[in-house]
């Protein structure tokens, strides 16, 4: 391989020729080599050219930075935000954890590649824009890393999470539509109940995605608050005066989303309170989804030994020799995630007690938490949506044989006839092993007509109020 | 000991005649010997007796209930509330994941000392007041005990919690000001950084739990949806018309808590994401209070051979033979709380995820985890505001000392005369261990007077922006 | 109430005069009111009477404590160790990390009640006993809690959560026993699967708790190592020569169990690796548990509309209107356990982390985790055991039809006919809700005696191998 | 892109040409898009590897497979092994949870690479290696995916997580006995206290990695355990007599690990307690670790403000401006994978909880946290000790330094003039800010020869014992 000489402060690196980057990423990748490589997420490294972008217009601005430079550090923010750069960032999570090697990264690849488009060769002469002095003007890693994080985790949330979440509370909504008239018996402690609708059930599952949804929107406030103006400490050394509420102003701008300065940039640095609660909002999604999923699995189980009450699309051979054997393979998907989350959920936690003094140092960890739990969610839920919530459909005579056969409709009687003969029917066609009717007309309570007329299923569900 | 015969519908029981409750308190007091008894917790009965009034008083609304037996049932929950009969609840947390036993306990020991009031002997004659029929009516456990979980766990949010985290709070928003102008050293990664203020050190504290408290807050609307009026399995079977709307209504008006009927009936007894979206907020709140009580004790460790910034109330004997040797024991207590807070989150998550069908049976482990991490939260708050941060104060020596050995304080110089002969300065007082002012002078670079005038840690923290 | 004078070296304290406590427990009653008074578990108190009496045994052994004294202190230790003077120690877990004023607690209750033993009055005159330089003689707070802790958790784990897990072990073996020729359908991802015996599903539990018990005693060597003789830092300052070794030889006496003194006292001063360890062992045994009673439940389920193999014995009413309605309780109560041994041990986890130079601060709460998961997961195995366990019954009725409708049989014809036509069968009967034997005749490919003879599930069970 | 189609039971699909994968693989690339693609460790994939390789050894010896068969499946297994073949294995973690799909995915790789080695062309003609009936003969998904996680993640504790703590391990043993000599403060509850060695402090350390790696080490003889041989449910359906056993024996051989059946397949099949429990101990080193590295950067925080006690390697420039300003980078990065760990715990043990029948359904999930965890603390004690920890050195001047200063020396003086008196020194000198020595001389209690000659650290530590 091809070398090229790069220089920091403490001396020549030898970097491969054929990348952008310079001599403080080539000391991070050989002096953290933890885990795969390259494992720290795209999406922090677009949040960063997101604010390198704004921090330059904020630097032009404000008259500390050269117009032309802040134009080519924009060019090479807008290459990296269209991908054509994803081969250029090479380090891992299990780095500083401040980030800072991921910003010199950026300020790296942002330098040598304007360095290029300006017409010179990479590695001679003076650099046209200094990653330090230029690309990282009026920033410091504290500022910048809880910045990108930020920006990430929000468009991940409102770009994936959300949208995925969505589309499946849509779908489940229009089932609870659908399945209005679909009467069945009802569970509690895993036992027979008292009956209600197929739709009753799934709209309680649709009231928790909706909560979810509402806590997950709730905690974006929070996530739209960006550390950048605090450079080291919080408190702006070196910033010119406006630039942290003129900086936000330009990212949201670029990324078209409500973001704003941090009211106050200790608690920026320090603290990532904001991603402990955003990732509390998914871990909730996730506990409502693993119970929605784990419902459906156990109510779609058979085909003939199971309860099969609902019939769910079948998406692979379940198996080569079972036919009617279509295994609940989403539902087993999404409640993994739902585990991962739990666990990521954990991480994230511990990370965001760690801070001390004016630097929380468990950054990249918890940034790579949020994310991959944000992503999980969000495409488990439409991987569950169109590989199998939106094609459930009730096994209405399965649901009809159990409900019928069951003996908690004999509740209905006790209006009728009293608690004492309704619980003698019932009793009596437990031990007997036969249905409520035969007992009710057997033991002389009721007619045929009688029982027909007041035990209706339908009635007990409320559904019709 | 004495006992008396009550009965349920699987037979006799013997139960302590001089205890209130009846058979099926007994039956669960007797197959559920797990852990210390009576660790149900006492919110929790406070929250049932809520609703068993209110639920009196709305059944003999609609006509239901005669007016008498409306008293008698409200006159015994009154008492209740009063702490008159708190050696009557003798259940544990590790029973049925429904609570029903506790609701029966309730219901018994209403039935039973209504039962006296109204003159009789217990035991004899029938019940003035039947548990089933007439405490219960229009109720089920799987909708009471929710309901009873959400009113205890909202009580201590708002009464032990929220209060004690403000306590804390405002403590600490007076110790930022007050700290204002005192200029000290920061620190990130643990080490030398520039300067800011003790003051801006304790507004990020003040900031965190400022986002704590408003994501606690922001939790209280789910939690104040009542399950009561969903009966059985949601679909509000016997109940009477606008029986949810109305005992909710009775129930906010009783605990003057803007309680209201859930929204969707069917997620109020199968999910409990309501419990567990407050004690994501809990969680929140304790990673807060970590890093808060975690930066304290290190700054005020020493005397003389840690970091002894602030000092803190001595108050207790640290140790016979150390003078000086006071432990910060209150970031100690409340450092094991946030630990403990976080591990109930975990078991609060389990539970979560673990509904199945019409209902989720994890409900009691639910209510006490999160009732415990509200409660102790808010006790430690208020421990560690009145017995520590109140009487917090700067050891000004010290962190004058500190200050001005920084090297860090050399970044002034960066804009007088550049940054390489800055560096040379602070390497070389690093290498000789001089101060920065002995060789700015020594290379002549400067003369005192200007190192005097251009180095000022004031002006670098931004405090007087 | 009456209170007497009590001072330590802060000066003076009221206490309540019918107390045994001095100053310092008195100033920790009030500087820690977080949660329930007297939260520090009992079992504590009674590991710190056992290592008193055994450090006053060594003390006199090694010539620096007289007779006198060690019968003295070894006197009280008995009568607390007989649960005399349990009203005595009235601390809460959340207080100093270091559990010192547990330790001073118990010292000062041995030193007082000494002073009355030898005839004198409380308060009047030297103390006959020193709290601090008698019965804390030759160790330290930072040495004695892990001590104590781990004599109690010991204890815990060899009374109370083995023999627990054993006996519903031993209970499922026979019942693996017992149901060895009942050949029921499997399910695999819920769904129907191939055949096996109800014996062989128990034998996998049996397993799975053997490999449990297996890992929770293998932790017991690391726990039986006790901290005593490291004093404050570990160095053992203030200790006779040979003083940590005889200590442990007496805590083993007089505890009958296997301790030794630790190999390494800075390591069992600043970090508690012992319990996250021996926490490990117990949260593998709650996913254990986990496991077990879910399957029991789902397996119960029903009458009529679950799965229904087996019967649980019905041990209270599970509703006054539907008979057979027999909740899982038991197994409700132990899935709640084993739920909060799974936070448990993120306390544990966190706590184990956090310790700092040479002590770790989170020993009582890391102390209350491991009691409270070790008592819970051997109550609860005991609770479930006796009502539940003991009681399953095979539903053979259910389990028969369940086995005779499954198309899973057919694969027991695959050698016989091949496996397409086996296929095409099992699509058919799949199709038509038929059985396989009927339409294995339909299609003309085999006799309804080669059927009879060639699809025998107990063959498929491997269960006669 | 060229395609060609492959069959399944299912039908037709489209497969990209290039690929070696068939029809059940590219349904699952499909049907679950969640996250990035082939998510799947490739660990897992060596995992089937070797065990596709022995099962076909097996199945030859038994006489259910032909010679040329074995040897063509043998040979493609060693191509896989010898990664040749990493690009053929697109799938996810997040697919069904028994891990099905990647088990097709090798069988249908090994069957059309065989087919390519047989000298014909993919896609033509009969295939010459059934993927379901040669490749996975005697094996079901059910039994293949535990196996292949078992074997990935042996190994992977083997070959990167042991050597690499120990690795640390040793060069934490080495600095502790070259640091034996070196007599510094001790900290307890981050106050000074009495002192100790520096090598005392680092024995403790290796005194935590000690027991981790022996609860590590023991966790694998349950982990040594293959569920190859049980099939579908664990009954060995299809399975020639003897062939578990053989088939372990092979693995074994293989691996060159001691591998061995599966005393209960049923267990091993439904159950992963075998994962968890191997995570339990991955954690109890991960919370060894976190306090290991987070003393070293407490201990070399500074270099002016903080503790300063030791000097760790400048890696690379911790701040352009900031000479001296080591960040403890390889601890941060270090903690973090701690937090990650402790998350991932969380992940197992939830999926441990969630087996149902005669499956665990988690098993994709489970193996991934496993191996990164494996992964992670293996990686992370390597780059931890390369670059830092064995470049640690005491900064002597600022530890004799800070122990001089030290108020906790005055115990020495106990013995010798009594403890008010020496008590009386000590308070003097932290009330005056003067040494204890000035003040033990002022009050006229020792000389300064007496001083010098009994209040000597060294002999406090009992290193010279």
């Amino acid at each position: 391989m091809k070398y090229r000489i790069e220089k920091d402060t403490m001396g020549e690196v030898q970097v491969p020729a054929d990348k952008y980057w310079g001599a403080q990423t080539e000391r991070s990748r050989n002096n953290f080599k933890i885990g795969p490589a390259a494992s720290m997420p795209l999406e922090v490294v677009y949040g960063f050219a997101y604010l390198k972008k704004a921090a330059a217009y904020t630097n032009e601005e404000l008259g500390v930075l050269a117009t032309e430079k802040r134009d080519l550090i924009a060019q090479v923010c807008d290459e990296i935000l269209d991908g054509k750069h994803d081969d250029q960032f090479p380090l891992v999570i299990w780095q500083t954890g401040s980030g800072t090697q991921s910003n010199m990264n950026v300020n790296e690849v942002i330098a040598n590649r304007a360095h290029e488009i300006a017409g010179k060769v990479i590695g001679e002469g003076d650099k046209t824009i200094q990653p330090n002095d230029d690309v990282n003007k009026s920033q410091s890693s504290n500022d910048t890393f809880p910045t990108g994080m930020h920006i990430a985790a929000y468009k991940k949330v409102v770009e994936v999470t959300i949208p995925g979440v969505e589309q499946l509370r849509n779908t489940l909504d229009k089932k609870a539509k659908d399945f209005a008239n679909v009467v069945k018996i009802g569970r509690t402690h895993l036992m027979d109940a008292t009956p209600l609708t197929l739709g009753q059930e799934f709209s309680g599952y649709v009231a928790q995605l909706d909560f979810g949804l509402k806590a997950l929107k709730s905690s974006l406030s929070h996530l739209s608050q960006l550390a950048l103006g605090g450079t080291a400490v919080g408190t702006g050394l070196n910033t010119p005066k406006g630039y942290d509420v003129l900086v936000a102003k330009y990212i949201a701008e670029f990324t078209n989303l409500p973001f704003v300065t941090a009211e106050n940039k200790f608690e920026a640095l320090a603290a990532h309170d904001a991603m402990v609660e955003t990732h509390g909002a998914l871990k909730q999604l996730a506990v409502s989804l693993n119970k929605i999923a784990n419902d459906i699995r156990m109510m779609a189980s058979g085909p003939r030994s199971g309860i099969g009450e609902i019939i769910i699309p079948a998406n692979e051979p379940g198996s080569s020799i079972m036919p009617g054997k279509v295994n609940p393979t989403q539902a087993e998907a999404i409640t993994m995630v739902c585990a991962q989350v739990m666990g990521n959920d954990v991480a994230v936690t511990v990370g965001g007690t760690q801070g001390h003094y004016e630097l929380n140092v468990f950054k990249p960890m918890m940034a790579a938490n949020v994310l991959q739990s944000a992503q999980l969610i969000g495409d488990a839920c439409v991987s569950f949506d169109v590989n199998c919530a939106a094609g459930i459909e009730p096994n209405q005579t399965r649901i009809t044989e159990l409900l019928n056969n069951s003996l908690m409709l004999v509740t209905a009687l006790n209006t009728k006839i009293g608690y004492y003969k309704a619980a003698e029917i019932a009793n009596t066609a437990h031990a007997n092993g036969t249905t409520l009717k035969e007992e009710a007309i057997r033991l002389g309570y009721v007619t045929a007509e009688e029982y027909d007329e007041w035990v209706k299923p339908e009635d007990m569900t409320g559904s019709l109020k």
